[in-house]
């Protein structure tokens, strides 16, 4: 609990009026009353200030009641801007998002394999771009980074990849453009994107496994992220599902990342290609080691079996994993994005399948497991809703 | 968001110094001021209606900063009592708790198959005695229930031991008792009252595993229990582990609770005493198949290998689905209970080696695994926290 001042009241239910407002798309003044509970007085008098800030406008009249229509209002969505950014592995994206999530001015920045300093001054680049951009006043970054994060105190305590050690992103990008910064773990990120702009959750939590290189889900919890004591929930690439199994990156035999990762999954395609070159498309027969993704979606679309042997077995393997989360979560909103998300329907139902077979029936009975809505924009996405929930209290 | 009025913001601020107050053992006015950052006004005219209310005395002076030497101010336990009920498997528990949790007036009456209006009946005898014999104000009744419950509405949706389906048993005690009554699952329960009443966390989450016939984790996050979408949250008994495995009660086969529940390690322990009736107790021996957990500690405290092993092995498949629990959840305290906690360190032991086996080091390096603080009244313990923490806010 914290102290509560009039100023702070006041700033709670202007806050709440606009929330209100948003939510409902397009209100009144009288039915904002009726659904807060403010007076009148208060919703006009709050509102009148909405509207000075230009976060709220009015739009003609809405349909009568019997007396004079009532003048309509709504949230104007370009009104403010958020820049999400998402420091990916081959590359850094970002974006310009308006207030619904809407991404204009999408950014790429191929990386090649810089680090360090390096790194930081292509991020810097990026948001230097788009900042040129804007057109309306900015609400502030957000970025979505690999690795383990201390989003508290925005310092990315490591990111192997970008080799980034104890790096305090959140100050350094503060100093730099003097706005409000947010920094989060990339899976973190984008399950509250996909809260945020992607097709509304029946209720506050929802969970996302995002499947690509590596492995890991994002959870939210009554509407905000549920990070864990240390940043470190939903790491469930690593947990073993294949006792005595391949060896991992990590040290330990059998992680879900060994046999369900794109990068597990590319390996064992590399394995079959010579049985079966015929079912491979030519770009990959001459270039095996450049197998990519995309390359086993290809020969997985062209009906090759034994890809999609593996294919199933990695889903069976998430779906194993996803019966824990779920009998520990009992959330009942689960999606799965990332690269693997792109094999659809046929993956989506061997991991339900593996889900049934593992769960107890009352749990899985009022569960859904579908893919996310948000595409591969999801993490931008999530840093422009961050910042968006920070600053405006909108999510 | 809700809205917030000029009362609201009074009994706010009110709750807020109570808290403080409750929290810090003993404190100043001028001490809780800093503390809350109200003022000291506020402070003394909110103190003095506590005061009023019986909740807060005044208690001698305390060390001098220089000035006269304040009048120190402390919340006085028994001003308050709550009632709180385990309806356990064979007898149901209460106790009249005062405002830390101390429990006094401990009743047990046995169950006796007694089952549904006969179990109600049962009930509220109980809570007819423990009322009669309460001194202070009562502010409210709790309960832990097996079975699955919906907290929200206090609705028992079924508990199969005592035949209760879709019985509304919050508004059945609030009817008769007109008291504020709060019901949860017993498992959520316990969790939330070694959190109030047990060795303090590090921070604001704590999961507790409790493993007895049946097994599943009470969760608390943010300070509050997480109860999941469906109110089924922790129910991880119910994981397979053991993939092929022994048939379940719940149709599944290889779930926890076929490996690690008191009910499986009774019956494998009566399937070894053929082989080795040495090394049980006598009182088993004649009458094997009314073996309980308290026998089958007896012959592991005797030293008997075979049921070492046995205890071993379910060490681990507690271990193993804690793993997942740990990298989905990363809380840092997670503590053991129920009654095949009486096992100890050994069995601590065992699933802390195969948590370190099967969890992301990074993850488990800052995990703890201990016995639960509380007891066999942990459940009723958790069912006053629940009333106080609603009535008072002050947990």
């Amino acid at each position: 609990m914290k102290k509560f001042t009039r100023q702070e009241l006041k700033n709670h239910n202007k806050r709440l009026i606009l929330q209100t407002i948003y939510q409902s798309s397009r209100s009144s003044r009288a039915e904002v009353a009726r659904q807060t509970g403010l007076t009148r007085t208060t919703v006009s008098d709050l509102v009148a200030e909405l509207i000075k800030e230009h976060l709220v406008v009015e739009q003609g009249y809405g349909p009568s009641a019997g007396g004079t229509p009532p003048m309509m209002i709504e949230v104007m969505d370009s009104a403010r801007q958020m820049i999400g950014i998402d420091l990916a592995n081959d590359e850094f994206r970002g974006g310009l998002l308006d207030m619904r999530g809407h991404v204009s001015e999408l950014t790429k920045l191929p990386l090649k394999n810089r680090r360090g300093e390096e790194a930081i001054q292509l991020m810097y680049d990026l948001i230097d771009r788009l900042l040129k951009k804007a057109d309306s006043p900015i609400l502030g970054i957000g970025i979505g980074s690999p690795g383990v994060l201390d989003a508290r105190n925005g310092i990315v305590r490591i990111a192997v990849n970008l080799g980034w050690v104890n790096l305090p992103l959140s100050d350094r990008l503060r100093e730099r453009y003097q706005q409000p910064v947010y920094v989060a773990n990339d899976s973190h990120i984008a399950a509250f994107g996909e809260f945020t702009f992607g097709s509304k959750p029946p209720g506050r939590n929802l969970a996302v496994l995002k499947v690509g290189r590596g492995i890991s889900a994002g959870i939210v919890i009554n509407g905000r992220i549920y990070y864990g004591d240390t940043f470190g929930a939903g790491e469930i690439g690593h947990v073993v599902v294949d006792r005595g199994g391949k060896l991992c990156s990590c040290g330990k035999r059998g992680c879900l990342e060994t046999v369900a990762s794109t990068r597990a999954i590319v390996s064992l395609c590399q394995q079959i290609i010579q049985e079966q070159p015929e079912l491979f498309p030519n770009s990959v027969l001459s270039n095996p080691e450049n197998m990519e993704t995309s390359d086993v979606l290809e020969a997985f679309e062209m009906g090759n079996a034994a890809v999609a042997e593996i294919i199933r077995n990695a889903g069976s393997y998430l779906g194993y994993a996803l019966s824990f989360l779920i009998a520990t979560l009992n959330i009942v909103d689960i999606r799965i994005a990332g690269s693997l998300a792109r094999f659809g329907d046929p993956l989506l139902d061997t991991i339900r399948e593996t889900v049934h077979e593992c769960t107890l029936s009352t749990l899985v009975r009022d569960t859904h497991i579908e893919l996310a809505s948000l595409g591969q924009n999801i993490v931008l996405q999530g840093a422009g809703a961050i910042v968006l929930s920070n600053e405006l209290k909108l999510v």
